[in-house]
């Protein structure tokens, strides 16, 4: 059966994550998994990273079997067509090698976190910021950031239930920049790394709104990191100021089915 | 009694526009009213842009007068504490002279209007962009946008409901760029007059995108306004993508109360 990598976007304001849950709760993977099966094609699909509830994407990554071959265009304008009136679409379908796996083939993961600083209640990006009432020091959350690039023991940055083997990870970047968004001054915070722990884009973005608050020295964000100590993480932020906002391939299977922002190039129907 | 301005950025999707309607549908106007009754200052309030239902502002005006002097950043936030759940709030609140007036001192409005060219379903930025699936020529749009700055007769511009006394207007910026978005590239149209006609923008903003589109050439803008003849008008956009960006007036009432997007300079609640 020809396999299909899908790009997905959401919101995952409605959602208890991507996964799938036993009780039914409305997950993006069940979501998407319903519309599968409208075209004939049911299955359980894996997907590159298992966004927890509230939590968004602008390039999750999951692929499907599907019963016979499809124009990539016309598969995602019927995944779509299935997905409505949720807030989740497949921007674009490339077709991929039967081993390729969504989860097991990729080599990393991009997350941007969006802070915005305001006080008034937020309107248009209401459920996709963090806000905070108070201005954060740029310079100094970029100086906290530093002591978690690289190859570390990520313990503190972790949460409990956790279930990845090693707390050992390497974190390749971590950029923050302020920008001005349509609400006002946001930071966001771009991490990339080839995975992650449970939690811990969370737990560093939370620890660095300390830094960036004054409250936190950038040095402590050494200490706690080197204490390998849950109790060291600074508060975990919440969870809709986050996005998967893209996973790496050794061959980016999207890369010549696609414009950018998952336009396509050419005018069909999606 | 003292008289306050407000900056106030609303989501327009769940209402029937700024203006309170005699049969009670949710209005803008009508939850700031209430609001303000609640902090005992019942009024009717006006603001400078009668936006349309479905229209969004991140820089609409209003003025009050309160039964006492009010802190500004004590204001905002009993006014926004009384507007919760709802998507409107006070990002801006300035002490102004008695005979300041929200629509009849402005001397400026600037309208932003976002359309994305994608194909995918909207996700999070559902209900706050016009959705169009095809790419559209920028050089093109800017050529026959060109045609419409000055002062002329937009009488092919205006809607046939339209109460202002004379078609002719003075417009003084039509710029035009395509932008990254979160949800891919996006065509940002940033429109600034002293006053508008009803309609206006959506009415420019259609015609525009079909001379983006390759349908119309640019040269038949300058024919439709010629024209003088609403049957000239490319399709009027909906509303959705339109924002009131921000008032003018011969002294920023906000220039001294608040930092860039709303944040006040200094931490309290709003």
């Amino acid at each position: 059966m020809p396999r299909y990598a899908l790009k997905i976007e959401y919101d995952g304001g409605p959602f208890c994550g991507w996964q799938r849950q036993r009780d039914g709760q409305p997950s993006v993977q069940a979501a998407i998994e319903a519309a599968l099966a409208r075209l004939g094609a049911a299955q359980t699909i894996a997907a590159a990273g298992r966004t927890d509830a509230g939590v968004h994407a602008t390039g999750q990554v999951a692929h499907c079997d599907m019963q016979r071959e499809w124009d990539v265009f016309r598969l995602a304008g019927a995944i779509n067509a299935h997905l409505r009136p949720l807030p989740v679409a497949v921007v674009a379908v490339a077709r991929v090698a039967d081993d390729f796996h969504a989860r097991f083939s990729a080599v990393e993961r991009r997350y941007l976190f969006r802070l915005a600083m305001r006080r008034a209640p937020a309107t248009h990006d209401r459920g996709l910021v963090w806000q905070v009432g108070h201005d954060l020091d740029l310079a100094a959350m970029q100086a906290g950031a530093a002591f978690l690039v690289g190859r570390h023991d990520f313990t503190t940055f972790r949460a409990a239930l956790c279930q990845a083997a090693s707390p050992v990870k390497t974190l390749d970047e971590i950029s923050i920049r302020r920008v001005e968004g349509m609400g006002g001054p946001e930071i966001q915070f771009s991490l990339r790394a080839r995975s992650f722990l449970h939690n811990q884009v969370r737990s560093i973005v939370g620890t660095l709104e300390r830094v960036g608050a004054g409250a936190w020295k950038p040095d402590r964000v050494r200490a706690a990191l080197a204490a390998r100590e849950r109790s060291a993480c600074g508060p975990v932020c919440p969870p809709q100021g986050l996005y998967l906002a893209g996973v790496g391939y050794a061959d980016d299977p999207f890369a010549a089915t696609e414009g950018s922002g998952g336009q396509p190039p050419h005018p069909r129907d999606i």
